[in-house]
């Protein structure tokens, strides 16, 4: 199926290359690796990975423009009977060396069916290994000032949104300090469909310069022995909120999706340990205390 | 609930006794370290955990006696409305340091309903990091043993739902070369009930035996860099099926069963690495190639 807005897509591809340039620069020495690929039934996307780089030690952007027959799925979850769909987005996981800097998630698409229904969605959080204020102050307020440019109401609906969704129900966590995520917005006519696609459009504009200062500002930090072992235990809760709890990604595996493409979500390295409990009084435990919902992370002052 | 049959939970006890003993023995270092713990709705267990012993990185042998109001989820998959359940097993799962020793998991389990029904479930599968052909066959070899002293069916049958089960659809592999799995073994009277439990108790003591010996064969051979790696990756497969297939672990982190029991079949350290592809001509390589269902293990040479 052809899309009515295919300038959507091309959109998402120069944001794809305007954030692995970003990355690059602010990594200073890794490289993105391309891979195209098609989809069997339709549609296909342009995967972007980096390994081993000097900040990111895994990570991908990814960009995919799929369409076809709906999926079962979608029809139920949608409840349409729309028979063909057109989806197209970009998605992007970093996992950093450093366990000062945090790992962050951004996701931005359109679906648009074949009897008219389109919608976008979307989201940016942060997963810092170890929470830090300002840090915190700083990506939540980016989250806001975009937001309030287009709706008043966006910012702390789409936060209570990220704490709703990026929550680990078996862990009575949250993932990070979540961030802002949107589904389902659908425009009711072309000027509406202009203003909502400006504002996603904006959030993925917010990305590049976000995560680059936090990773400026935290690559270089010292960090022990038992903060670097902290981090690749928070990378296997990431872990498991990606493959037991994540739609996206449930979406991705039980409809045959690419593999790695799904996947490039996943720690390069994770750690599980039976039972594992902070030290009283360290970061790693002061984070974990606060991987809750409904904070206020705008004001949120450690001391 | 009271189970009619006392016997099979103090039975299991012994067995995690008797396993926990000799798999200290073979490790010649590594002592379990128990957490009992309650079950809010009713019954409890005894977790055995083992980390950083000389053979076994990280590893569990659990006993469990459940009971209370039987989970909606139940009621569904077994057809029946039966108020209230009782169910009691072992279950294991160990992590070598060697990547030459298998990753091995053991679960052995009665179920019991308030209105009677009562089956038993269980099975043993093994998952090499690097298949060798004489450990296949060994193992196979024992499972084919106990198996045909009870029934001639019970092999074929159990072999192939284990290559059913122990098989992970998003990679399109099995998780290792599977061994035997067996569920809903409902006995029709008292006499069948011997047999069957004498069935279950059978497989359960088969586990120690066997596991020591691929323990004790494999534990001080060599490897190379790229083999540990390689450990770590498939060690990232064994995470994707527990947490996006097994059937218990989703049962358990669905139903808010105790977390950290559940998870003691987490890996230490897992690996994801964006499209991995193993050496051509290398044991790696040779062991992807053979992560097939249907294959005759017993019968299986290299050459």
């Amino acid at each position: 199926m052809n899309t009515r807005h295919p300038e959507v897509a091309e959109w998402f591809k120069s944001l794809q290359d305007n954030i692995c340039t970003a990355l690059e620069k602010a990594d200073g020495k890794g490289t993105f690796h391309e891979d195209s690929w098609n989809r069997p039934g339709g549609g296909g996307g342009r995967s972007r990975v980096i390994a081993n780089a000097q900040v990111i030690e895994k990570g991908g952007v990814n960009f995919s423009e799929v369409y076809g027959q709906t999926p079962e799925s979608v029809k139920a979850s949608m409840e349409t009977d729309e028979e063909e769909f057109y989806a197209t987005g970009v998605s992007i996981v970093l996992h950093p060396h450093n366990p000062r800097v945090p790992i962050i998630h951004m996701n931005v698409r359109m679906f648009e069916m074949s009897g008219g229904t389109l919608w976008f969605g979307g989201g940016i959080d942060l997963t810092p290994h170890l929470i830090h204020d300002a840090d915190a102050r700083f990506f939540h307020g980016q989250l806001k000032e975009v937001c309030d440019k287009h709706h008043e109401d966006y910012y702390p609906k789409f936060k209570k949104w990220a704490d709703d969704y990026f929550y680990i129900p078996h862990r009575k966590e949250t993932r990070g300090i979540g961030g802002i995520f949107f589904d389902y917005l659908k425009p009711k006519d072309s000027v509406e469909f202009k203003t909502l696609w400006s504002f996603v459009q904006d959030v993925g504009s917010t990305f590049a310069p976000t995560y680059t200062a936090l990773m400026d500002k935290n690559k270089d930090l010292p960090f022990s022995e038992d903060e670097k072992n902290w981090q690749l235990l928070r990378r296997g809760r990431y872990a498991e909120f990606n493959l037991v709890w994540d739609r996206g990604t449930k979406f991705g595996l039980q409809t045959d999706g690419r593999i790695e493409s799904i996947l490039m979500s996943m720690p390069p390295l994770a750690q599980w340990e039976y039972n594992h409990q902070p030290l009283e009084g360290s970061d790693a435990h002061f984070t974990l205390k606060h991987l809750k919902k409904g904070i206020n992370w705008l004001e949120f002052y450690r001391d």
